[in-house]
């Protein structure tokens, strides 16, 4: 059923690469920004261990806000909910995390995922990206799905030796180390970073309470 | 029990197929709109697949908010029940996903849904409609239900050579990629845009909040 | 133990019929209304299916509530305890729906209910009365109990021939097809409506706030 | 281990009778107010139906507020905590609901209840004593413990013929149909009630949120 | 691993005996105060039980605690956690009741417990303390710990008989009925109380609030 | 896959040791502080008891904040978020306490740790270093992993006898007793206390408060 990589690039829309008991498949990881109060939602009989990747992958981001130009306050007044079809099948382990990472950064800046990249690979706090399993499976799906070029974790770069040539030949791996390699490459342009200096932000946030309340009794009459 | 589509075009009142091991069935789904807390409450022994199918409509829809005629923040206003009777017979699967955006868009926008369409197909995070099991025993379903027209994915129009005649003949089976052909066939009327920048928005309420405090400070005495 | 229907009318208790393993049995439900915060409370070992539609029924009277005199807000100022008999029994199904609304309605408008009537009935969002099973086995415990009046849906008409004569001689059978019906005969006497416009009050509430704010700015000096 | 009721009259201890698999036994019920914010907490190993008549008995409690003298609000100031020692046996079922509502009505007043009544019987939202099981093993446990006099529901009357005659003698045995003559007998005095217009309070309220915003206003300057 | 007492007297570390399939163990108790919002803590692996007994202590100390010197509003400005080490040993059942309520008052109050004691016992919602099981091994595993003195419930006097002759001439045992003499052997000073009077409170803070609103309004311009 | 230990000195990440069932393991416990809400999150398919783990050394290092720089009321404006990949590997069990104090000691005061120290060890509510089981198989895992220096619980010297000579040899392996020790060690520098007198911050606070409201009333006109 997702034989087919997404026929444009779009916002929020990452193709990662699942290992299931039936094989490689490839996953259209959708994530979308609403108005609202900072909740994450996740949908798509997600496992516990995809849910805590997305909660890591949803950390990370927030701790390099400015470097993709969002002020931090601002994740109070989103919901980001993560979406994985088809809702009818299981899905689990961590391996998406590099997607997760790039979905949220989609939506959070509004700039396209280009659709002829997929990629798979566990993420921590750092934004490292570390080894995955069933590297083999998951090339085979990318490549029946017609997908060019696909970013797999630097650790995985001792299981190609052992991927068919046809598959190697047929599309472009790219080995990453960091989400910030991920985010140059998959992104259609690179966000601006914007300043944010937290302890600024609260004392000028004081400041101006205390302005406000002293106003009136300073400068009316 | 639920062999009749029901007599009147209702707001919030939707015809889903379902596909269970008796066979196919109707689904009446129910929602209402209530004056609260952007709460979403859902009954009818509801499966977790299901239950998530809601939240993805939910979602879906109120990432299409302004172009359906509704500001984000009437959500924060606003409860929505849905009901899926009856209330004892266990129900799953993503696959009534296209009947739950319709619901929901009727219940927000106070428009009927044509008493006489029955749909099925599951929905991503984007409205894109994608393929459900079951076609052949739904369509069964929608013809002895006295249903006219039906709504099916696209992607299961692959299924149709395998439905029988005398189920084609009675039934105008309409294949749809997204959820705007979905409404555009289902509701009575279609719902007027409006506009909504939320930067704009957010800018307008941080002036007015200014000006509120500010204004006495520098007018009055 | 549940062999005597209630000996006067009070408000918030609805005589019910219940069907179990050991046959029929008359549930008296009681529904209390306590200033609070819209909070619902259920006890009596209720089953999952039976708070479900202990919900849909409170939904569905939310969504009628200027028609029983109730102006919404006042929603968030009361809980509503609904209590089923004896504590250690376990009960569950939808069929008590007609009666939780019922119950509902009455601690909302502060009717009694009349003691000599029972019903039986599930209950949609949209009032509707649909049909429930063990007709039979109820409708001989209403007789051991000594109830004059039972309320049933329409849709059961169907198994009436099956029902034995001395018992429908034995009692007034009702068919009814929504809860509008059921109000009607139930209560001692009908509530009367309240003008209620969503839109309205919600200008007239930020008017209203408005002046409040603008007030001293506009007008004092 | 409960062997002896306790040695004089007081706030919120109240002696109920449970049965369980090794005969009849006393619980001694302890309840405690707090400041707090309306919460109630159960501790003692009490199973799912024990909690549920705690949560009955409050309700009941609450809907009688004023008859007792405490005005609905100050519920929101209180929390409860029940406890039902000792803390690893496992206790259950409704038997102690008149006991409970004795006890919470004793914290809420402050007024002790009479060290030498021992009672049992479920509670029903009205306040309605109805039957419970297990008389004799009850009784014969109060009479063992010490105590004079035991309430217990009238619908178990039809239970003493069976019970043994010096069980009889040795106890005053007293039924009862309602919970305002559980809190006659088992309070040392009676509560008095204090007038409360849920109406006419809310009326109060906003006229006074009126004047305060307005006065300036129409006064100053 | 709990061979050996704690070597100094500690604000809220107190020593608890408890039973286990394995024989008698010391449990360190420990407690602490931080700034929050009335929330309480557990960890240590423990069971439901002991966390009820946790309740039910924290509930008894909120209800005496002017006697210690703490205004109930104090509990809203403070978190409280208590940890059982090690924490990959389960544990379990009521006993370590009054040692829990001497380690809240100690965190409370600020004032040291005194090293060379050990306690077991369960308390209620009185502060009354009742029978535990296990004496025999709980006292000499206090022994072996090297602790002078172990607190006792005095209706576990009646085991006192069956205990080995050089335990009790190794160990001071004493009997208790109440939390109050608990904190007098185990505290290195007792606290002092402070007035608290709920009604006045309230109704000092109502006049404050009055004033300070009024204020302005009344003696301005 | 967790063969090298991390590259060069981070902040908020601490190299743990674990005992599994296929041996010693490094385990690179990552922690990131956050704008947010008091908030801890954890993930890594982390169990009960090193969730609690995670707990104590929270609540131990809020206990201690003034004496690391942090004022208490800071902790209000954080989440912290402790991870320990890889995400799909079970993990548990109390010995990484000393650890996760250090880690979020770390993120609390922008003090890198220490890349080539690793450390294992049980915490104490109060900072207390105490033993943990499998000591050989985790001084194995450091070794291999490159890691120069390991600190162990003092509690564990007991152990050392029979750990082969070259992994005595190969790793300085220091005992400590109380987190002060280890925070000496593995931070790159000491983090400098601040002062913090609650009460007087209280009282502060409320002086500001009564001044902020009287001034006006008290100086204006
Ligand atoms: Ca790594
Ligand atoms: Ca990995
Ligand atoms: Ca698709
Ligand atoms: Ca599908
Ligand atoms: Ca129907
Ligand atoms: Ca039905
Ligand atoms: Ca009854
Ligand atoms: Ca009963
Ligand atoms: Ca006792
Ligand atoms: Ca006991
Ligand atoms: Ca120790
Ligand atoms: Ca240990």
């Amino acid at each position: 059923r997702y034989g087919l990589a997404e026929k444009e690039d779009q916002v929020g829309v990452v193709t990662g690469l699942a290992w299931t008991s039936v094989g490689g498949e490839i996953l259209s990881i959708e994530a979308l920004r609403l108005p609202g109060k900072g909740r994450m939602k996740t949908t798509g009989k997600l496992g516990d261990v995809m849910k805590e990747s997305i909660d890591a992958a949803s950390s990370y981001v927030r701790s390099i806000a400015p470097t993709i130009g969002v002020k931090p306050p601002r994740f109070e007044k989103w919901d980001i909910h993560v979406h994985v079809p088809d809702g009818a099948t299981p899905k689990d382990g961590p391996s998406a995390g590099l997607a997760m990472v790039t979905a949220i950064v989609s939506v959070l800046t509004g700039i396209p995922v280009r659709k002829d990249i997929a990629m798979t690979g566990e993420v921590t706090l750092r934004g490292n990206a570390s080894a995955i399993g069933g590297l083999k499976e998951k090339l085979l799906a990318a490549l029946r799905a017609g997908v060019k070029t696909v970013l797999i974790p630097q650790e995985n770069e001792k299981d190609l030796p052992e991927i068919p040539d046809n598959v190697k030949e047929g599309l472009e791996i790219i080995p990453v180390t960091h989400v910030s390699e991920v985010l140059k490459l998959a992104l259609v342009r690179q966000p601006e970073a914007v300043d944010w200096d937290e302890e600024a932000e609260d004392a000028a946030a004081a400041a101006k309470a205390l302005q406000t309340g002293d106003g009136p009794g300073a400068t009316a009459h």
